[in-house]
């Protein structure tokens, strides 16, 4: 055990944040704010909160923003912000899923950097034309696929990517909920309702929600691009509107195959992401819900379980990392250490340069990914469950 | 937790038994016997253990055997032993896949109740031969799915009977191993050779040696009938002739859904055999490498840990349970269960009457079933991953 | 992962047992016969079940045992099986402690192996007893401390053996149930009664019961020699006249320290006896719930989970495993492998001759030391917890 | 599973915040400071961060601090701030022990209130002068044990208050770790050399830095007092001045009885604090490592795995969580609970209030306690390992 953490926190200089959603009554904007503090990285000084501008202005004050950079629009937040010299560098977008790419777009088309929440957008075509935008733009555009920023998860990536697995074999994701086993959307919830509303979330409900980070972990971890998959979509919970339950065959390039499986009507899961890897030479597997941990087995051998600041933590995940072994880190710090990578890369941008070589987060390619993921898990679903292709 | 185990043994009238493979150097004829010694139901009087004459009678000598009833083939032991006024009461078939048939018949034939390994035979038209011998015979015909005796196992099952998961919605199986990771079969082992030769196993490799496992233990908790089946096998280790991973999205009647996934190229994964149920008002799960614990989750309750012999634990556990909470049961435990089943229904035969309602164990039509299962799910891969009916 | 489990059993030339105790409504009785059956090592052919005539013969013919071998009282038994040509060649001896020496002397008086339940008598004068007359007698005084039959168990003693842990510097055992929480006693449970009895269970209430049990584990694993103890017993169920939690600072020679605690109130536990030991080098870890695992972590290492049947067993462990990993084995497989570990003496005594080196079970010196154990605990503890040396 | 967090955070009039210690390289500062962070209730805005000058002042100038607001020492610090008329309301005090009381002295003395890391200072005299002092200032005086801000520990807290668990009778309370198991102090780590040097930690090594922390837990948790403890603190790393491993048997006012171990040579753990209450009614178990479960058993029922913001969790968890069940919250967020509830005592006290009933921290009492414990205990030992009364 170190009793050192790793984690550097340079507070000078702090990136200028404003935010779309988030205001009173809303969850994940509250989880990007921490995320964004934890580090020290971010100062939130202005913000679009609520489409309703007395919840707007009152969530700002909340929150310590100045009155004048409480926005009633994102389109009059984006102009305002660019036109101050000390305006907003970036922007977290945090509403329903429908309105990220219009907010989006004003952002970018004013010059500011954005992070977005996933899924990227409600269609792969306006997920194109956010592709297209962000690389005219030259502005970072980070979606917070947040899974990927648990310290174990980059440690299981550089395993694959170093080749301790050898070659893959078999992907296992899961992402099992069980919130939505009755039908919630009719009794009240916030969360709810517009997640199971096509206008708000798109033709996918349990697999845009959670499928797409199952979906976006197995990409990173392994490293894979998804050839093909074969979905079969339910929906159980009657008079709901979009799936509550997802099962998908999966074939990447290069012949490993695997399974995906999302549901909202697994009763007794609370938010049971698990994500297993076998390859030729050993085999990993990690859950959500104990992150700290990472059991690593090579074929012939005891099972290892690697931990967090523990004997066998690579560099990878140490990076990632502020406490010691056995001090528990969780959501919140993996979900800030996507913020501070994107933090990193705005710092290098502000003088014209690239972040370091081992900054990384998930990027607008890794939103449309996720937006074809979906179209095609939809269209096979539909079409019979047929063998569907991804772009 | 009580201390007194509420299984009861009774040794009088010991039922007299042969066995048909499983001389020396095999597997599963060890736990079988094992199994049968347990609650000291039968006597082990007869065999054919080895096609190897040498062999054969060496364990013979082993096991206690008179030579004069160690054979050197099944059909000269089934003619014989029906002729003796101290003959067999049951055989236990316990050879690769391909000699269950040929032996079941002759001894059925003979009018000797059958004890047969899984899978039952290597076709789908043997099976239902077989089906149709044990109905004109009158004779027992027992398929050791022998998790089906786990006692938990028979919780789960009851606990779905009565209404406590309300309607199951999804249904998630697997059971990887990792022993097949590396050819195997081409490097002396025994079991790796005839379970990957399609002679020897039939069309099925993993699926039909674990597969099959998966799939009983699945119908036999929930009661459910499949409907139809989409699978994908897959043969990962170059040279093999049978598939070693198997991806199989379920549909029963009645709207269930649900996926099987087994592998035997997991590397990391022991004998990790899992069943999740899910239901309009419970979940359940449970792990066969821990065979004592059972979770119980009720929707918006706190998630129970249900343990064999403990509080909770329901009288259809209990029954099939020797020794207090805590102190664990395993798999030899859970096989003998399955021969005391057969031993009480064996035991109702000889006076010509049933065994008492709760007692059960796999039958020759679970055994139809799962090769009706193997042979939907082999053609369906075939036919490029269609859905396929049972029949 | 082996599929070919390692034990070999050889059925021929069964030895005659007999047992004393263990009729209708007792429970290790049976333990005990599953235990000597499991293997096929013993035949089972007399024995003075119960002090109650009736029962004693009713619950003889339910085992099998002939009419004419049922015996009204175990003197009875010993003169009568030690005059007949086939008389048996050991006894187990199962009733409540308090009738364990009178027992055991008339057996080893007859010539006959003693196979005796823990803890050994009730006193340590009686204890002395029975060494002198085991050496005197030159017979087998086998003491069912069954914890140490368990494969993981026999690794782990091989691991510290070998040096993998160093110099051992802390041992911490512990084994809470919770059956006794309230008075049990009071409410019909027999098995509580006389537990709870210091007429039939000696001046060690729950001491005595699983205190012993939790000591002999750890002197069997770490081969320490306790030095002394300072003991806190405690009676916290109101009319209870014997001990039902145990707290014990341990000192061994050589410098290690460590510390016991067993308790029959510790609401929420089954038999949740777990032994840790930590060396210079490395360090232990088991549980006997889960008992086919065992965590070893080397310093600076990542933890390593070892697996009955597993890549990681050795020998020691494989030798008394029958099926393979994941596959998991329990309590009664543990117990067997005493009585097969006892069986290989006794068949090597038939010739005068000594088992193989590796061959090893608890004796009647580790009896003595167990009565010693209870004696200074009590003494400690009456004393005002003072430390008090073993002798 | 409620979806929305349940934590409400006000970042309106933030408290302006102090820090003595915590420079660069300094392991808890940093953790204080993320702690500070996470709820947005403070501004760190003073430091004296180092005693070394250049140090204190790059460190200064790392985390935003203005450096007419870095001073060369606490002293200097205490009366300058306490001058200005936006001087810090509060200071945080993250030195070695020995630097905690003078420290705290002079922000009292100043009229500042203080938050100050465990153990509370050296020596009880120190800690009775804190005592005083702090109740002649009316200041807040708080003291960061922290394991009291997780939230199924609150949980448990008022579980045990509110009767569930009946009357207590048993508690286990052990923090082993395995980071000093070799002479790390020897070796350049600065954190192994004041936490082994006497003259910077004070008499206490193992039971200082850890052990205090198990005491305050069972305290907090159970409500009980202790009456009397017997101690052994044993130092097994030749050449180490203070102990690494700590027994001590426990006596609590109303016959509850305990034992609390503490090790820093335990191979293999990393900082597996781990508590368990018995009570007539039910048991608790809770493990900091992976905090977000709390087992809880009621006598004669299943265990139920409670879940922070799961089903099952009380409004005193909820009330510190800012996350669904399910993700995982960690260390830094049960630090961050104290240091908010601090912060609501000092807000109420800026209007000479009170913070509302349930809001609860560690005091300078809570500090008293913990020396007046290390002090029994290295008593106990030093005398012969004899039961010693607490004050």
């Amino acid at each position: 055990m170190t009793i050192e953490g790793s984690k550097q926190t340079t507070a000078s200089g702090k990136i200028r944040l404003g935010m779309v959603g988030g205001g009173q009554g809303a969850f994940i904007g509250a989880v990007h704010r921490i995320a964004a503090r934890l580090d020290d990285q971010y100062d939130l000084v202005a913000g679009a909160l609520s489409s309703d501008p007395e919840r707007a202005m009152a969530s700002a004050a909340d929150l310590g923003i100045a009155a004048d950079r409480s926005y009633a629009s994102f389109e009059e937040m984006a102009k305002a912000e660019a036109a101050r010299p000390d305006g907003i560098e970036a922007v977290s977008i945090v509403t329903p899923n429908h309105m990220h790419a219009p907010a989006a777009k004003a952002f970018l088309n004013a010059g500011i950097h954005v992070i977005c929440d996933k899924p990227i957008t409600t269609t792969v075509e306006e997920a194109r034309e956010l592709v297209s935008l962000a690389e005219q733009s030259g502005k970072i555009f980070a979606l917070t696929h947040n899974y990927t920023g648990y310290p174990m998860i980059r440690q299981a990536k550089a395993m694959v990517d170093q080749g301790e697995l050898g070659d893959i074999r078999v992907v296992q994701v899961e992402y099992p909920q069980d919130w939505l086993a009755t039908r919630a959307e009719a009794s009240g919830s916030k969360q709810a309702e517009w997640r199971t509303d096509p206008k708000r979330s798109g033709a996918g409900g349990c697999i845009g929600d959670i499928g797409t980070h199952a979906y976006n972990l197995a990409s990173f971890v392994t490293g894979l691009e998804l050839d093909q998959l074969l979905a079969d979509l339910t929906t159980f919970v009657e008079g709901r509107l979009l799936d509550d339950d997802v099962q998908i065959l999966l074939r990447f390039k290069g012949g490993a195959k695997g399974h995906l499986w999302a549901s909202q009507v697994a009763v007794g899961n609370e938010n049971q992401l698990k994500l297993r890897v076998f390859g030729t030479k050993a085999g990993l597997e990690w859950v959500q819900a104990d992150p700290n941990y990472l059991w690593f087995t090579r074929f012939g051998e005891p099972k290892q379980l690697l931990t967090r600041g523990g004997a066998g933590a690579w560099d990878e995940a140490s990076r990632m990392s502020r406490i010691p072994g056995g001090h528990p880190e969780g959501y919140l710090e993996g979900f800030a250490n996507i913020y501070s990578e994107i933090a990193a890369a705005i710092r290098a941008a502000r003088t014209g340069g690239k972040a370091a070589a081992d900054v990384t987060f998930p990027s607008v390619y890794d939103g449309l990914k996720g937006m074809q993921f979906i179209e095609a898990a939809v269209a096979s679903s539909q079409n019979g469950n047929v063998w569907t292709k991804l772009p």
